[in-house]
């Protein structure tokens, strides 16, 4: 009597996992290195379809031909260490997918090897912590397309449905597209967090608004076309009240944001692609210098500013950070679509676009109403170059500039720091330019370096002597 | 009969260098791959104690003991190769130093595998372009002190001089220190020619001023505390006419800025130290927008925006987009010096802050007189967190902020990009803010993923239970 799957990593996402097949009908062995993980999963797993194991050996042969074995397993060289354990064990055609946090290199680099011994290895990015996990979560499978469609039906089993029903994963491309695609999703993760930080920041230290009234406006936007799980929580986050005070707990929060890594690897890659990823750079780095707490007391004390003071029509001025945010949102997803685009062009994955933001409709932290919007544009046209030039897109962007520019121009005047929406305008005015003072930039390479330049209005490459020796 | 020194590498870089060693009255024995480099050499330094090999043999017997060789080749595996090359010709103490463009990882590495034969590395950053490498250069060395201090008196030789007669070298610091502080270097001169570059914009898609007026507004702030090499051929350039036309040559040019990468290493390292380098990466950011100018002219014919438009008195503003540079400029050197600080500590290279403005000030492109500034300020507090909160600069923040962030809105309000200015006025505020909005971050990371937060008012680790179940 075999399993018909195995997961290795018992850890709360490896559980989790493992309960949620479970749950679709599927019999799943596990394993754990340490024993105890193992016998407390056992307990908590009575009158389920769990076999637990003690030995990789014992593991293995528990599995049906060709094994599927999901790895759980903390990512890195934890990860090496399991597959090499595992490796000697393995026959060919067997399928391992790793469902951990996973660097897109190390998984481009595992597919390969893998491959040189007839194993078939997945990168998985799966996104919906804990609970999605559990219940559903959104997932980014990456490697052989083959070693994809026979564990398909388990994937699209255990992911979270769509509202039409539509299982939330997607075969995403081969090696480590899935891990990449993940990434990125991570960092529009960081964007779309910082965006509403930056929205919050201006209801309470501009417009003096309080928790009620701030919670009741985020629960107002996440009516309309901001409508997203983030927008939903951030309205419930300011209904939780301080057991201690007044205040809403929120306020009782440090304010140094933590992170995992994902979104600073979004940003090297960009940098590394040459893709403007002007939005959820700043969104990290507006998590480090949050970071540096104690250093920002001591500076407050010693650089002055403005005192931030509105002058005119809250409700007016509401409405527009609502546009300034969701204007802010489409240009960073303009972005990070750009890039994927990119890295698929590169490293021949053949992203389907539309397809991701269809997977990303349900399960995971970014989930939202608009990816609707992001599908059909490339329905629409998949050579599309961004998403702003589609209709939809466009027509938002054209109509809700004037908003984002006067809540740049109000918090700058105020002393409210909007990194995110100051870098979203300047992208939409960077890129709609026809002509950018670049032109300066090549003259004064050629002037003190003889880099040489192009023209405008000639072929050819030039050097000039700017000045008489 | 022996030289003194060898230069391996006879493109400009390596032959310029060469003439200028021997012009301090030193002996210098070169050396090519192909040996048609060295015949040119050859011919063009008719009188010069300049001597030809055309063996790796021969130029290594050529060199008095312990050897000193200045390799000048082409970054990365050229330089491994003919380190290789080099390796088993050479004596315990001979001293090898890279003045090439290379990744300091890399002179790390090489700086570690060669003591372990007993052969010094220096890794050597070298600025100045082509006529500082002839003329006097600005030089940062890093590897061992002990070899260092055996080749200082021929870099402080050829190295420039400021107006005090010091010369532009110092010790950098151990292994890869000197090619790290280049690196930062060409990250800071990215955003020096960025912040130009809107200012530019400003004076010309806003004010509408002449290339005339341009010129000379460039020439005036030369003369005042924005005086530097990159202002002064700002100035000389928009005096060049073009051949053709009665335009002047810059508006010409293709405004599609060109780049080595050192600007995006510096803001890849940055995102892997954890230090927000905003301006820096703006700029790197906004070269990258320039260069899709097919995609830009495509976007300027569907992506509308306001009209540019200015109202005011025009030398009034022109005054606030002098602020807004030097404001801007000083909190980029923040940054990077902030950067800095952190690298010299992770990597113990104990780099001496002030001593790197010191020796920018003259032979690189960053030049600036401002730099004796930063040198005070270290001077006065060695320990210094932020340059923002020495005296000087914090006099001069304080009292410019208001012209930033006049020139910021209404480039905003204009639609006139101004990314780098933008950063900076946030980085400012952001910088200065007792509180950020990043503990609603904190509680929606802990909402959605249970990685609790900390409180402003107690002690210890928290999660919450953001709503029922």
């Amino acid at each position: 009597m075999t399993q018909q799957i195995g997961v290795v990593g018992l850890a709360v996402m490896g559980k989790n996992l493992a309960w949620n097949i479970e749950s679709r009908g599927y019999s799943v062995s596990v394993f754990n290195r340490s024993s105890e993980k193992t016998d407390e999963m056992v307990k908590e797993s009575e009158g389920k379809d769990i076999h637990p194991t003690y030995s990789i050996e014992e593991f293995i042969n528990s599995l049906e031909k060709p094994r599927k074995i999901l790895l759980m397993v903390k990512a890195g060289p934890a990860t090496d260490a399991t597959i090499d354990s595992l490796l000697p064990l393995l026959d060919n055609d067997d399928i391992l997918i790793d469902g951990g946090n996973t660097n897109y290199q190390d998984t481009i680099r595992r597919n390969k090897a893998l491959a040189e011994s007839g194993v078939n290895f997945i990168g998985m990015g799966v996104s919906g912590g804990e609970v999605g996990a559990l219940t559903g979560p959104s997932l980014m499978p990456g490697g052989q397309q083959a070693a994809f469609d026979k564990v398909s039906h388990i994937l699209e089993s255990i992911s979270a449905k769509a509202d039409d029903g539509a299982a939330c994963v997607a075969y995403i491309g081969p090696n480590g597209a899935g891990h990449y695609v993940k990434m990125v999703h991570n960092g529009i993760e960081y964007a779309d967090m910082q965006l509403i930080a930056e929205s919050y920041a201006m209801m309470k230290d501009l417009l003096g608004m309080s928790h009620e009234e701030i919670s009741q406006t985020f629960k107002d936007w996440n009516a309309g076309e901001l409508s997203s799980y983030l927008i939903e929580i951030t309205g419930d986050i300011f209904t939780k009240l301080d057991d201690k005070s007044d205040d809403a707990l929120v306020e009782k929060i440090l304010d140094t944001a933590g992170q995992k890594g994902t979104g600073k690897w979004t940003s090297i890659n960009a940098l590394e692609l040459g893709i403007p990823l002007t939005i959820i750079t700043e969104s990290v780095f507006a998590r480090f210098i949050s970071s540096i707490k104690e250093e920002r007391v001591n500076a407050s004390k010693q650089l002055n500013g403005p005192n931030a003071k509105f002058e005119g029509n809250k409700d007016e001025f509401l409405e527009k950070i609502r546009k300034a945010l969701y204007m802010s949102k489409i240009c960073s997803y303009a972005q990070g679509f750009a890039q994927m685009r990119k890295a698929s062009d590169d490293n021949e994955w053949n992203l389907k676009l539309g397809e991701l933001a269809m997977i990303w409709r349900e399960g995971c932290i970014i989930r939202a109403q608009f990816l609707q919007k992001i599908k059909e544009a490339y329905d629409n046209n998949t050579e599309l170059q961004n998403l702003l030039l589609d209709p939809y897109f466009k027509d938002i962007v054209t109509n809700y500039q004037d908003a984002l520019r006067d809540v740049v121009a109000t918090g700058v005047q105020n002393g409210v720091p909007t990194p995110g929406f100051s870098a979203s305008i300047n992208y939409y005015d960077s890129y709609r330019s026809e002509n950018l003072p670049a032109n300066l930039i090549q003259a004064q390479r050629d002037y003190f370096g003889a880099h040489t330049y192009e023209r405008k209005d000639r072929e050819g490459v030039f050097h000039t002597q700017w000045i008489e020796d």
